[in-house]
């Protein structure tokens, strides 16, 4: 784990909930490697457009992150052209039960990354840079399925986008209250707390069209990350 | 169920992927109901500004949409006024795991919206908008909890977005394969399928200051929607 700071430039300045901001870099790895899909914001149209936000598979490698879609896409095309762009990971832990309604929140992990995303158009680099968004969402299918063709490769656009202007929230435990609403007398009978939210992976549905006796693969039962749980069944 | 159709322009128009758009508003509705938090992007900053995108929560009534912030917030003084805002709703339901790195895919339900949001400010629509956001995130709370004090409602704004302009996009089922990737000979062997993705509330964890006796309310406990799915170890 690394302890660099983030450089925070004026827009990745976390000026609301100072206290949820988390200053060193390994924070942003953290939540970018237990993410699963990003969304991609980017300004679309001419002169002044119109904001457009887009869910998307990424890959992150050292300070890169990679999206990669269409060549053919919109998104793809804008983010592209040398424009700004801003990404955002966030994971959502749990819903915080308040004893006041404006002091209900969530838990949450959660990551903006904001700069200007450069195509790559090496085939070298987009290889490498797709085998990272692939084991990204897919931990071990760029080994073990076919490789791109150079039809697949041309079809497939690669961005990278520089991690230098990043900022990382967090939100944990349990709710803020004020004074008052501890009050025995006034809510002594009002429950507060979190339900915290489990990502789990379910049972492999295999294709249709596979032969009964192909089993399923040891990189797909087990998936490590955050999103292997224990859920409430287990703990019985 | 209503079966109204949305009304698509340039930008809502789904053009990557047409075979995965949902033309009709309960399909709106439905993924917008299912998802807990949005993205919202808008553009930062004066003249062509950069595109900035933040999670935040959310509810919708009828065919409006509600988010809420701080009146600190740049994110909200910026889309409070009058300025182009997108908002993105998407879950992700398990990665499609094909034959070829290509066809890797995810199952997701996701919405999109476009428009200009209006801040609200009257008292009781203020009221009845965040009691909708509330009972989004935390279904029952709005009548069970403290409601907002005067300051409290000060501090709070809330942005009303329409639902007019909006696209949503489905993906279920497994891997769609290249037919030469079919040929027992060249990929019998290869596993493909489909990995899901299941949301589970965990057991609640009371607040530390919460009295012993405090049952946790029903409103907690049964939680309906999609993310109370059976898991793996519920199926035996």
């Amino acid at each position: 784990m690394t302890t660099q700071t983030l450089s925070p430039t004026t827009r990745s300045t976390i000026r609301r909930g100072k206290e949820r901001a988390q200053a060193d870099r390994s924070a942003l790895y953290a939540v970018l490697d237990a993410g699963l899909i990003c969304h991609l914001a980017f300004v679309a149209g001419p002169g002044a457009g119109a904001p457009v936000v887009i869910p998307t598979g990424y890959g992150r490698d050292g300070d890169t992150l990679y999206v990669h879609g269409s060549t053919g896409a919109a998104s793809l095309r804008a983010a592209a052209a040398g424009a700004e762009v801003c990404v955002n990971v966030t994971l959502l832990d749990g819903i915080v039960y308040s004893r006041a309604v404006f002091h209900h929140s969530v838990n949450y992990r959660s990551a903006t990354v904001h700069g200007v995303a450069r195509q790559l158009t090496d085939r070298d680099a987009k290889l490498a840079a797709l085998a990272v968004i692939t084991n990204h969402l897919a931990p071990g299918s760029w080994d073990y399925a076919r490789e791109p063709s150079k039809q697949e490769l041309a079809k497939t656009a690669v961005l990278a986008l520089d991690l230098g202007e990043a900022a990382v929230k967090v939100r944990t435990g349990p709710p803020v209250e004020d004074a008052d609403d501890l009050v025995p007398e006034r809510n002594g009978e009002t429950w507060a707390g979190v339900l915290p939210l489990c990502h789990t992976w379910g049972e492999p549905l295999p294709c249709p069209e596979l032969p009964r006796d192909v089993e399923v693969p040891g990189h797909v039962t087990a998936r490590p990350g955050p999103y292997r749980q224990e859920t409430r069944d287990s703990d019985g």
